[in-house]
């Protein structure tokens, strides 16, 4: 059995609204035989970093050919570019607003074109609903197997932001921050064991604080903590997330994204 | 390939139950080859006019042949009927209490139907839950290529409401409300290019009061609005919305469904 | 044509971050040709009765062969087994905590398998996401028709818990719970036509007490309750639902999870 265009959604759109059912119609009229998968659409509103996160914590878990729809977009309707980009097994459909940047950070071989083929778009296309009238329509010729290539020229200036790196504030101690809270209430942070290596070796003399409130040590998985302990632990996606079992470390810590994480080694714990 | 069979959800169930996932069940144990695509569950409980629009937004961009089930029911296990209305291109199931309103309104060539052959209903019904028991199946059945018309008799007394009108309150001043807020808290009012075409004409003067408090101006995209800035814009839906850059006019008005919003032309601000 | 395989998902995952559509990513990669449906992702989170009344209140509706992944895993990581249940028509995956145990009670022919072949599941697996290195992978095997006992052995003391049972706690008072506030603030209790016949009888004398507080009588359909009115009815589940038309049965009695419900049968009425 042949196997069926994969197309996934990540967006700000929320479901409170038609929006997303509007925009599956489209796709499934351009490309009926296409499977459609929700990846997220509770982006917070116009932020692009927690779109980034999103889709860069699920693209990889999706089989090769899939074409993932991005859109958290607050410059609809003015001049930034639509956009696709195309890494060795998958494609991205989104606005060039830079909320592919940790696609373009992990994947090495990266196309970038600029989606200007105004025929692949619904007639008209209003100025506030681009998801529905280009890049919706898009991602379905893109699942119905039209090359990249046809839709725009290719672009070497694509808008890419750094993620928030961790800072070396003195000798003893880095200092990350929270990217996001998860429904559970954990804490990512932007801390993974490469930046942090102490942080995940066994019997690490390591403390952690969150908005200046001590985290109790790393363990190995939520069950492990006491109840009301709030603890580290390496997270599924990858960087050190702060958790509590069957509780909430965001309320327990009143932590919220931005909020500093600070890793004190072993050398300037013993200072 | 044949196109699959795709059936469409508008409910005011929600997400936090199994409703929808139950009613799924049942459209795909009679037609397992069905695509089921939500357009919304976030419906306001039992707001008939809200799942109006909802529908309304969404069907027109599904492919001919698509089936749309749209259950806001408050009369459920009452005598309201159940019904089928057939258009040109689409189906709709419905309870008979107005959820269709609107595309009777817009649909020319429509027939509708009281369901009424109760071997295509779940056995037995329940009184509370006749999305399940009756409307599930019968949209099934409908995918499965049954006709309306084996359904139950055509009717023509069926349920339908007005949309609330925009008023010509004075000369200079027109009365339109707003119907919904948005995910990103834009107001969609009542109001069309062809109640007040004076809005959308270049360098128009005109002032829209939403609540009493005066907005900016009209925009043609979100991103021109300037930074606490709220103004017109014609949204997605057609409708006038009232909107803000990066942030909520729902919010910075202090507007609900149900506020007020008026369009004062030229004359009338010029007098 | 012959059947996709149908695979659902019931967890406390909510709708925020990625993670319900990551899981759809893997079963996809395995079984491309599943369909996947969405039972809820709003059980309270850790909490696995309320995760077994929702599997339970849907899984009959689907089709025979349907493979139902049930996570609400606060063990995740620790030696709780991950299991799979096999009952005359369906599957079920899941960890050993007693989430299925409304299923164990209401199948008869019943088989239950201890996942252990490890190559069935991804690699690395992760201590904090076993639903996507592991849930996920042995769902989409089960899909694409690998045999339970190929999965592990099978077991027999896998973890079953009691539902909260109705007591009689004087001659003419049966005492119930609210299990559950549905979206409508419907209250669902642990009250059924077999516990408390009398109930549903018609002309039946009987009185419920929700928190204390009076319900007027039974109805057999919400629109038969007049406004303001707090009512019983048989829901759609099987429960005795404590209900309001157009209404919040739960924000008008101040009831939650947990309330008591009394029945005070005709007997103990005119002592």
């Amino acid at each position: 059995m042949a196997q069926r265009p994969l197309v996934t959604l990540t967006t700000d759109f929320g479901l409170n609204d038609h929006f997303v059912g509007t925009v599956k119609g489209v796709i499934l009229s351009i490309a009926p035989e296409a499977e459609i998968v929700d990846v997220c659409h509770a982006v917070r509103s116009f932020d692009i970093l927690d779109g980034a996160l999103a889709i860069a914590s699920a693209y990889s878990y999706f089989p090769p050919g899939t074409v993932h729809m991005v859109v958290v977009d607050p410059g609809v309707g003015s001049s930034r570019r639509p956009i696709v980009a195309t890494t060795e097994q998958h494609y991205f459909v989104a606005p060039d607003n830079g909320v592919l940047s940790l696609i373009y950070a992990r994947e090495e071989r990266l196309r970038v074109h600029h989606v200007t083929s105004e025929h692949y778009f619904l007639s008209p296309v209003s100025q506030t609903f681009h998801a529905r009238d280009i890049f919706a329509p898009v991602a379905a010729y893109l699942a119905r197997g039209v090359p990249a290539g046809k839709l725009g020229e290719q672009i070497s200036d694509f808008v890419r932001f750094q993620m928030p790196q961790p800072k070396q504030i003195n000798p003893g101690i880095l200092r990350g921050v929270v990217l996001k809270v998860d429904h559970f209430g954990n804490l990512i942070t932007n801390l993974t064991p490469q930046d942090a290596p102490a942080l995940f070796q066994p019997a690490a003399v390591v403390k952690i604080l969150v908005g200046g409130k001590a985290v109790s040590e790393i363990h190995t998985s939520y069950s492990e903590g006491a109840p009301g302990e709030v603890f580290g632990i390496l997270g599924s996606m990858g960087y050190l997330e702060i958790a509590a079992n069957r509780g909430s470390a965001a309320q327990q810590l009143a932590a919220v994204k931005g909020t500093d994480v600070d890793v004190i080694t072993e050398a300037a714990a013993g200072a």
